[in-house]
């Protein structure tokens, strides 16, 4: 680290451009020393060896749905492409956005995509090998699975440094652009990447959902056979779901988050030290990326930390992980302060402490997920003794738990944003000069908490993708009927991975807020940089932002709504077809006949890409809809409304989910008559209402909340030019 | 109504304040006359028989058990009350607030919890009587259920404007206070009546919905008796929960409501009329209450429209009640144009239309929850087919419709917004001089709105209150054994009634928001009054405002997440004793054993009363707090951020809470298996959850939202002499 500094200094004695340029490279090169990682790793875990022929054939089956299902969900979202391509084409033809935009906005849906396609490739490649080295041992299986997860974080935060380095490369150094242009077209790839993630979380949410609700109800619940059941005709599609939806939709999901945030705050860096005459703007565009590129390197370490031994408890193997990501957090911690320092200057500590408190926030915020979550805390052991009552006392209280756990995240938010604005935005003295405090300062305070969040994203969701692999060995362990102590181990890994679940849900849901704010923040900016006598009346009871606030908040709730309804469709196009199938094919709950699996599969695809597109047109045209009836100030409203309403119903939907996923955990565990009793029956019902809650509707809210605004961004000058108000 | 025009010309040409006079007593004799309305009505019920004496005796249990739990409510909330009196008392003596204030605080609680206690009244008397009428004939039982509504109706208007009246003319004619100082008193005894309103509704709530879902659970589901079994230990205390929650809570809800919307209005009007010369500011003060006279008088007229043939069908049914309704709306339309013609002149005609579009707003807010709440339509019906799929997809779809049905009333409440504003702000000129546009005289509008959305409460109330009626009145048929032609009659009004509920509870909401956003107005205007030097930035880019909203926007989660897990756990102890009833008394089941109905009574008291403090606490808490921390750009984000999803949960829940109720409704009348079925039992679990969100923490909401703002308002010195930002 110390020759890094001194390098650091060296490049800054050289003048600046020479340090953007040379910066850059530097970022480049800690991409491609992700992507070399993910690469040695990915050879690792296709090392390990497969297992027997049933567990082969079963890891072949989910491949093959898994693919088809990308397959065609890529077509529909090829077309969406093509027809946004034309459609910016157009606008930049006519002078409204600039002529890179329709490139980047194809390259950030291409880099989003092929992130998540990367994820998923290892992950249907790694479940038949996690259940096999399970045979092994624990630490073993550990191995593989987090290997899985590993390439999956580092093909997310390599592409995403790759994507924004290469942009600003060509845009600096080969078309020559003034540096605020860059931020611009950057925001654009944002977008693009941005509506490739909501496809691929609500397409493949859809999905996974209503595969697993589907096979839960007609199986667990109606032919009383355990989950996983390969006489269960839906039990394939369910693991397919695990990689198109938790696999494929995060690594779109969440290469999405981190390149928003950092361009939100590169984009605000800008306008911030604009104002700032002893300090080059590139510099503070460039401080997001350094803080990624050391939190990519800050993750490969960590990931050296996870191992356990052979007799591992929960508690060891969650220690194993906390291990490999605190250790990355400290890391980043630490090196954030010269990076603050030497590109910007010791009076800008206050910059600093704002990516500690969105380091902090986050910590935090993923402790409170895992209070409300984890069944060895109060809120979801009392949940699970609702159930004892009845369905119908357990949903109550769930949504009850889920509501009330959004007080400490937003507190913690609060905290984070009060802190970061006042602080970065504060008075301060550069070479004798007093600076007054700016506002602008203060939101690329708040944009670089959010960097701060996500600078560890390497790690943390290596931790977090892990988990879908691990349930997928558990399932292809319980269908290739290997002895229990595998799918003892294969469980305990899968356990684990609903806690880091629910921690990398609470760093994607907070993040995505304060990048919200941030990129709301950018718009105001690029209305200022459209019209720069344009008067802004942003005032709460002006009534244009009222009713806009009014509206966007109204979103997540259409939002949530329409994909939680086509989940219950889907399941209910699953159930009819399982009823069939059991009634139909003779013998089948014998195990004497062969369900239909591939018939499942095509259901869930068939329907999931049908109900995903109105929704993500929705992301689309409403604030550009919005900003022609209401103009300026209706849309900023518009985005704050989303954005709180947003943040909020996320937290309650993943963690109430949460909740009854874990609290059905409990009850089977031997608790309040365990497995068959009346309790479980009822926590069965909570789980599968909390299926679309956390891994449909939540997810793809804090998608949604980004997306408003960077499509806000970039039809600006439309708006500008034609609203009515 | 040609009398009354030229009366008020005459009165118009003799100066101003003698006018003003005039219009207060003609006010005051139009509440004298609803409350003579009461009194001769309430004789008329009293006048039919109670039938047998099984019939007498279960109208005596229900009536003891409502009158034991208002005993005890009003003890706690009287203590307060004295704490809250004491408080007031001491800040108006340190000279922060006005001397007036303790005492109308009181005032304000005191008429509320008696519209609350009379509709009460009438109502546990009707009951009996309503279910004997429809021994011989459903006109006759419509006659007695809707006439025990409109006492509720008139007392609540009756009340609402005595008390405005009284409070105007002591202050104008005894103390001769000036007319903003008028107003600013009269908010602190809307503040008086919304925390009487929460207790009342949170309290009443909680009863009613844990005595409900407590029998249900353990009668319907588990031991597969009847709704309203005599056999139920819980069934008399289900029945008292009808008259405490949804009688004596919505009286004292409403009345809140209606008062809030006036005074809100009146507030608005005096800081928007001092901008022009032209008028005296008393006159705009006293539109509102005119309106809300008229609509009294309109109402009275309207509730002779009401009755029926003999053989009537629903339709029929639901026709007379309509015809009423709509007679009052139309009056009322007709009714505004001279009177802000006369009052303010004609060039005021904007906020004419403010009115009609108030109206107007009201009317199809009720048509859309109609739609996604009745059984005639396809939403609830498709939620009737999802439960053939199990419990756990009806909820799934429930919640998505709830989440849904946002979509139209935010639209509708958004046009009325900006119509009203525009149009009543806008720049006109009187007497040759050009007065310009007014943002104040804008909110005047939406204000106005307001009431005109709630003028014709006294009949919308009418129609509203007698469903608890008929509902009891089927319990005692029930109970009693009378014939089932009897009980098919009390489940015709009772059918009804659920419409005529869910479109009074869109009326609630529609009003609740729009006051809310006259109550915020007022408080900035407070503010200004306090210190004119004040510089506001209500900028949403302004973090303490952003923090606010945020904040605020998390109150009716933790809200609505208190209220209704404090019904699960109230339930949850219901359900235990019934089941413990059923096993310890001897051959209960079969009808030869005594079921023990007071401990169940009892039990639901208590229980409701505990949970019943704190969430009414935080509503008087946190707005005081978060002004301290965040200063007054802080709350004003708070309370903006509270309304809107404040609005959007009260649908939400409210409309998910009536289709699943409708929708088990639909199956029992034999589609999709009918009673028994598995359609059945999943629609049943649905119903239960929407319990406490349809009539626990929805309607709570609306009154919270009013309720922080006039916090705010009388606190508003404390927080600007002592906040931190």
């Amino acid at each position: 680290m110390n020759a890094i500094i001194s390098w650091l200094k060296d490049t800054n004695a050289q003048g600046l451009d020479t340090y953007g340029n040379a910066i850059a490279v530097a970022i480049l090169v800690s991409a491609v020393l992700a992507l070399l990682y993910v690469v040695l790793t990915a050879k690792k875990v296709l090392g390990f060896p497969e297992g027997n022929e049933t567990m082969i054939g079963i890891s072949r089956s989910i491949r093959t749905g898994a693919n088809a299902f990308l397959k065609r969900q890529y077509k529909i979202v090829g077309l969406f492409f093509a027809g946004m391509f034309v459609l910016l084409e157009i606008f930049a033809i006519l002078g409204y956005i600039s002529p890179f935009v329709p490139f980047a906005f194809v390259t950030g849906g291409f880099f989003s995509g092929l992130s998540g396609f990367i994820g998923m490739k290892i992950a249907t490649a790694a479940n038949a090998r996690t259940a096999n080295a399970c045979q092994s041992g624990l630490n073993r299986g550990l191995r593989v699975a987090f290997s899985a997860g590993s390439v999956m974080g580092l093909t997310v935060v390599g592409l995403g440094l790759l994507d924004i380095t290469i942009w600003y490369i060509l845009l600096k150094m080969v078309f020559g652009l003034p540096t605020e242009e860059i931020t611009g077209a950057m925001i654009n790839f944002g977008m693009g990447a941005s509506s490739m993630a909501l496809f691929a979380r609500v397409g493949g949410g859809i999905f996974t959902k209503a595969a697993d609700v589907g096979a839960d109800l007609v199986g667990k619940v109606e032919a009383g056979i355990p989950e996983d059941d390969p006489r269960n005709p839906a039990c394939i599609a369910d693991n397919v779901g695990d990689n198109v939806g938790d696999v494929a939709g995060m690594g779109a999901d969440l290469y999405e988050s981190y390149v928003s945030s950092i361009i939100s705050a590169s984009a605000l860096g800008v306008a911030a030290f604009n104002e700032v005459a002893a300090v080059d703007r590139t510099r503070a565009l460039l401080v997001p990326l350094l803080l990624a590129a050391f939190g990519v390197l800050a993750s490969i370490l960590g990931t050296f930390f996870v191992k356990t031994k052979e007799n591992a408890s929960q508690k060891n193997l969650l220690g194993a992980l906390r291990r490999g990501t605190n250790f990355s957090a400290i890391l980043i911690a630490v090196a954030a302060y010269p990076i603050v320092r030497l590109s910007l200057g010791a009076s800008f500590w206050g910059l600093y402490i704002a990516i500690l408190l969105g380091l902090l926030a986050g910590v935090f915020i993923g402790l409170c997920t895992e209070y409300f979550t984890s069944d060895s805390y109060k809120p979801t052991r009392f949940l699970a003794k609702t159930a004892t009552t009845g369905s119908a006392t357990a949903i109550i209280d769930g949504l009850g738990l889920g509501m009330l756990s959004t007080v400490l995240p937003v507190v913690i938010v609060s905290v984070c944003l009060i802190g970061s604005f006042f602080l970065s935005g504060m008075s301060v003295t550069v070479g004798g000069e007093v600076i007054p405090f700016s506002n602008t300062r203060g939101l690329y305070g708040i944009a670089l908490a959010a960097v701060g969040m996500l600078s560890t994203l390497g790690i943390t969701l290596a931790t977090d993708a892990y988990g879908p692999v691990a349930d997928n060995a558990g399932g292809i362990a319980q269908m290739s009927g290997l002895p229990e102590e595998v799918r003892a181990r294969t469980d305990a890994l899968d356990s684990l991975g609903n806690t880091t679940a629910a921690t990398g849900k609470g760093f994607a849901i907070g993040s995505a807020a304060l990048t919200a704010m941030a990129l709301i923040a950018s718009y105001v900016d690029k209305i200022k940089s459209i019209d720069p006598d344009f008067v802004f009346q942003m005032d709460i009871m002006n009534p244009p932002v009222l009713v806009g606030l009014l509206l966007g908040a109204c979103l997540p709730f259409v939002f949530a709504a329409l994909t939680m309804k086509a989940v219950g469709r889907a399941a209910q196009s699953v159930v009819i077809e399982v009823r069939r199938q059991f009634e139909e094919i003779d013998g089948l709950l014998d195990g004497k006949g062969e369900p239909d699996y591939a018939s499942c599969v095509d259901l869930c695809t068939k329907a999931s890409l049908k109900e995903m597109v109105l929704p993500s047109l929705i992301a689309v045209v409403v604030p550009v809809v919005a900003g022609l009836l209401l103009g300026v100030n209706g849309v900023v409203g518009l985005l704050a409304g989303a954005t709180i309403t947003g943040f909020l119903l996320a937290i309650f939907m993943s963690n109430a989910g949460g909740a009854w996923d874990n609290a059905k955990k409990y009850v089977e565990s031997g608790n309040y008559g365990g497995k068959g009793s009346r309790a479980h029956k009822a926590a069965v019902v909570g789980d599968t209402v909390g299926d679309p809650f956390k891994d449909t509707a939540g997810p793809a809210i804090n998608i949604l909340i980004k997306l408003l605004s960077m499509v806000s961004i970039v039809f600006a000058s439309v708006v500008v030019a034609f609203s009515l108000l």
